[in-house]
């Protein structure tokens, strides 16, 4: 994998370049303090780019596992080594429901195909077509979630609507729009005054770099917070909806999500503030009732040992603890469904039980 | 002020020097990477070090208080001022109720005494009394909150009995022993097998820095966790106990604690974890029942967009979110006492109602 820099701002995270063979991604573990394009080259180079975040969040996830496939493709002489390759992809992260799901989409189109060249031009329509329907379903979500904050800002009488997040669930996660920040976008583009308590999400502080780096490019008003300061927000009524992305949601309702939202769902419950899921139906795990049969990804201690930022204009890494204190690091929990408010879909607002969640997607019925 | 490096550990983080002039304190703020001990020599000294935490902690904001007291006894030349010298130090921090208290106490024995040379002693005894009471205050909750881990390890049948903590309220932020860590001092002493979870704590990382090296000093296996991950792990049937301490509890039963105290109860209670908040009796607020009247310190921002730690032999401090967002920065928050299961004093257990409060403390009858 080779990386560049350049100041050139995309609009995706993703994307493939004019060459046709190398596909391009935003390096996010460098964001907000450095703009950084990785190639990968290879399914290897795809996998690395998941296993190690360059990309991340389920939806964007998915969308590299399809372009991993058309490099798979592009990297394989035969039919068994091309699954092989495929099977790998579907490993690099066990969490986000999307990426197995993308990717086997994506491989049922290559092996219908005829010859080398169609499946080289599945893999690519597969990859993109994939990549285009989580934007529309992106906008979908922003659609049918601004009503809920322009009602919270009718009966604010204006005065801005103060919505919490957790984690990053924006268009770097995504492709456009994001999960939860697309009802965000589409409250800002409106004109109505929000303001969003953006949780910083140790370990890797994907909301301070990324969720705060994204709306501040779109000047929405935001404030940075510790992971640990929501409950103390809710219990001041400085909440006044909740809104979080999810990894992998069940047809139960449970919701995996960045490790802390569980703790959030909790305050919310606990001071009635609204607790709302975005997500596109590609993360709902039609296939699991029970949030507690989600695997649980456990991810490199250093990544909390250690604190990556910026300094003297270049990146740092630091040590907090003692050097020989270990560390445990859990990427997600389980929010169960009898804290989650609703889910906001491309398809609509449902609420959290297999009955509501069937009621918007009756075609998934058990 | 100023500060000297030595390779000396000593057992307490705040002592007066053979000179008899200044009162030596733990840099905590540098811990665990460096070893440095600062000088007061001033009343501002004092107040620096509490407002800018070298010092932190309720019970060692009330000694370092004290220990201001002697300070200006030394530095000041009327009544008059000597009493505005104590107010201004009982401003230093808001939220901790043992720095009035103590102040106020050494104050009035200072006030009783006949001429300088009585005051200059009444002062330095009152600190020295008051560092000790709070050291054997700390060893009696070790004493009374063994036995609740004594018995989770009967019924773990030996397995290590799984302790969560959130912040430092250790010897560091006492004088010995510490609040929350004595009876974890007290079970290890006896060969009990425990694990500590540590949450990092953020913004200033006291647990990762602070309870982690206490802990690893004592060798008491421990390993370091995010704010964000304690509730998935008392999901998970991976916590036996939460044991914290507070800055200020009212005789209602309210916690005002480091902020994110709440969640972990707020996870503790849907878990049926029990929950214990171990203080000495100075950190009963007797005046406010309610503890949404504890005044909450919003403190500098620049705490959390600034992590600071160590790489290649030095002290780093980088920035983590864009230049340009803002942050704000609770340093507290309140936990209502619903949540709490019991309270571990240096006089027994009791439970988080003003009834059971006052049955152990009958002299503070309303």
């Amino acid at each position: 994998m080779t990386q560049e820099t350049t100041e050139t701002a995309k609009t995706r995270p993703i994307w493939l370049d004019e060459d046709g063979r190398t596909v391009k991604v935003i390096d996010q573990r460098k964001l907000p303090h450095q703009w950084v394009i990785a190639d990968l080259n290879t399914v290897d180079d795809a996998i690395d780019a998941i296993r190690n975040m360059f990309v991340r969040g389920a939806p964007l996830i998915g969308v590299t596992g399809a372009w991993g496939v058309y490099l798979a493709v592009r990297n394989t002489e035969s039919q068994h080594s091309f699954i092989d390759e495929c099977n790998r992809l579907k490993l690099a992260r066990p969490t986000a429901v999307n990426l197995v799901w993308a990717v086997d989409k994506v491989l049922v189109d290559v092996l219908s195909a005829k010859d080398d060249e169609g499946r080289m031009e599945a893999a690519r329509r597969g990859a993109e077509d994939l990549a285009e329907l989580e934007a529309e379903n992106c906008r979908m979500i922003g659609v049918h979630g601004l009503p809920l904050i322009e009602k919270l800002s009718a009966y604010k009488g204006g005065h801005p609507v103060n919505i919490l997040t957790h984690c990053n669930a924006g268009w770097l996660a995504c492709v456009e729009y994001g999960t939860a920040t697309a009802p965000m976008y589409a409250a800002h583009e409106r004109n109505i005054p929000i303001h969003v308590w953006v949780d910083e999400t140790r370990p890797l502080n994907q909301g301070a770099r990324l969720t705060a780096w994204e709306l501040g490019e779109a000047g929405i008003p935001h404030t940075v917070i510790t992971d640990n300061a929501g409950g103390h927000l809710m219990q001041k009524r400085m909440v006044d909806i909740v809104i979080v992305g999810t990894d992998r949601t069940t047809y139960g309702g449970d919701v995996a999500n960045k490790i802390g939202t569980y703790l959030k769902a909790l305050a919310a419950k606990d001071n009635g503030v609204p607790f709302y899921v975005a997500l596109p139906s590609s993360t709902f795990d039609w296939s699991l009732k029970r949030g507690k049969d989600i695997p649980i990804e456990e991810r490199d201690p250093d990544e909390i040992r250690y604190v990556q930022g910026w300094e003297d204009g270049g990146m740092h890494t630091v040590l907090v603890p003692p050097e020989d204190s270990v560390a445990a690091n859990y990427a997600f929990d389980v929010t169960p469904a009898r804290l989650v408010t609703g889910f906001i879909t491309e398809r609509g607002i449902c609420g959290a039980s297999e009955t509501d969640i069937r009621g918007l997607f009756p075609e998934m019925a058990a």
